[in-house]
């Protein structure tokens, strides 16, 4: 295409909570977006979403649908990727796939652009898979880490926001947390989206059961991570949790790095990777948070992994603790896609 | 005193949450209260407190006002702790210390006592300290896995509910939340616990920093451990981080045991240890909480510690993963220290 041209950019899955902030982002940076053909479900059909001060009608998926699309951003549900990104492919369109469908696909690749994103730049098929939202934060700062010392084991908790299981369950949260706090029982509410109660609660369970014990997102930090990383043997554990937070995921990591380190130089290491920022000063109450307060921001409705909790594990040979946190909605989903989607556009345009 | 003896109960700290379950413990475990004496603050001098049917007025502690106590439980700050626990050892009574202050002193016993109550009935002083909730909980189960297989190295990250902060913080977890709701600014209201905010947020500091990057609840969980276990040299680590839930505090545990273990033998063994609940059926849905729902009883307001999410972490030899739920009132405070107080009687009878 040419280099000034604007693309038709299709958004499957346009008014959940993920395509609502592709929309936002899109606008945010200035997406060469020439039109919009923004996909619901059948329920939404003809609803308006905007970009910038354009308005645009959701369509139904259909046969066709994807004629003179550029670029197709799909975050619905796996079964919907997995009907309709083959025919959006075919259809010619560069496709950015976040359901799950085809993360594991050896012919796919699987994209952090700040961790692997040269894989982009030899892109043989016309589908690229983002991860899981709690696997893109956790390669950031270990890409960095394993760059320099090595990465031996690493053991994550997550603390992950309801946001995470879309637009209903924030509704879920917050109708769930008014009723507690009136006195109501809370489970007297029709719940739609978590199987427990979610106010003033955590549920260590996220996705489904695993005849191993783990749960399916566990599942994913692991095999996401080692695919995007480049460590298909990297001995990798993890615990998911719900928690009561609208926005952003919080991880608790212990690594073992395989050298020794210093601590100042893990922070500079950190600091340099791009999309990384470190706020670590325990003593001035620095750290990580979804949200922030006068003088500290939170990764809630920001584009940064935040890094912090930075210390020594003196438990183990060269173990560091890390705390990191992102907002799930956007470098965990919709802003990793549109940056796979920026990367693209440049080698189209190279 | 005599077999049938009822004893005078000093209650420290009498009006605070911890002392509120002290009060509701004694009445519903039974326990020998001839008499009563609450201690508050000058500001809750003359307030009712009451046991079962009976009510007492708060006195304010000042010189000689043990004189005649049997048993004085401490749940206020430290420096009341430091100031007033040798008064009432002077005095004659014995001490239940749940504050910092003596915790870590080798001479003082610190008991869970379903792990060390035997140190109990060698006590040589008067003073006995309870353990910070979130080691209360965790060592429940490390005491049942040491036994059989050993530990080799223990890695925890916390989820811990506001009231571990004591009643004003789940005032301010409420307050807080009920404006974000009404979409009115969380910030803006008089913060009197949580220097950041809590309503739908994580903040992982919790007790002040120390100069390696710690927290002090992080160095308590690990100094503690050691201590309650008699494994001073274990190699454990922790994270602790508040979460927005009013109750019990969870755990994410990652143990190397010593020796091959099966995960059969595992439930079982902890299904044995007294005081620990297995909740451990992924595939149903059941699993530790703080809130439960029809068909699984949550932590809150209940004396067993809870253990789920069992699993074989692959990432390491001899690797197991645990989710660890409690009521860090009861078991985290309260309970342990009347249980204390029990075997201390049992002690006196024999």
């Amino acid at each position: 295409m040419a280099a000034e041209a604007r693309i038709r950019v299709a958004i499957v899955g346009a008014t959940g909570a993920v395509g609502q902030q592709m929309l936002a982002i899109l606008e945010e940076r200035a997406f060469p977006v020439g039109d919009l053909v923004p996909f619901a479900s059948t329920r939404s059909e003809g609803r308006e979403v905007h970009l910038g001060r354009r308005a645009f009608k959701c369509q139904v998926l259909k046969p066709g649908c994807f004629a003179g699309i550029d670029m197709a951003f799909f975050d619905a549900s796996d079964a919907v990727s997995r009907d309709w990104v083959p025919e959006a492919a075919r259809a010619g369109a560069w496709v950015v796939d976040n359901s799950a469908t085809s993360r594991m696909d050896p012919t796919t690749p699987l994209v952090v652009p700040e961790v692997n994103g040269e894989l982009l730049d030899g892109l043989q098929g016309r589908v690229v898979a983002g991860p899981n939202c709690s696997t893109a934060q956790l390669v950031l700062p270990l890409k960095a880490l394993s760059d320099r010392w090595g990465l031996k084991r690493v053991v994550v908790s997550s603390y992950q926001s309801v946001s995470g299981a879309g637009s209903a369950a924030i509704e879920e949260l917050r109708a769930e947390t008014r009723a507690a706090l009136e006195g109501e029982d809370p489970l007297a509410l029709e719940k739609r989206v978590f199987a427990h109660p979610i106010a003033f609660n955590c549920i260590p369970q996220i996705g489904s059961p695993r005849d191993d014990g783990y749960t399916g997102e566990e599942h994913k930090i692991i095999a996401e991570s080692r695919k995007i990383l480049d460590l298909p043997s990297l001995r990798i554990t993890a615990t998911a949790v719900r928690v009561p937070t609208v926005a952003s995921h919080g991880e608790s990591v212990a690594v073992e790095l395989s050298r020794p380190f210093e601590l100042a130089q893990v922070r500079g290491a950190l600091a340099q990777m791009p999309g990384v920022v470190v706020q670590d000063d325990l003593a001035q109450g620095v750290f990580p948070m979804s949200c922030g307060r006068p003088g500290l921001e939170g990764a809630s409705g920001r584009d940064a992994v935040y890094v912090g909790r930075l210390r020594r594990d003196e438990s183990v040979e060269n173990g560091l603790h890390l705390w990191i946190v992102s907002d799930n909605l956007r470098k965990g989903a919709a802003l990793n896609a549109i940056q796979i989607g920026e990367r693209l556009l440049k080698r189209g345009r190279a």
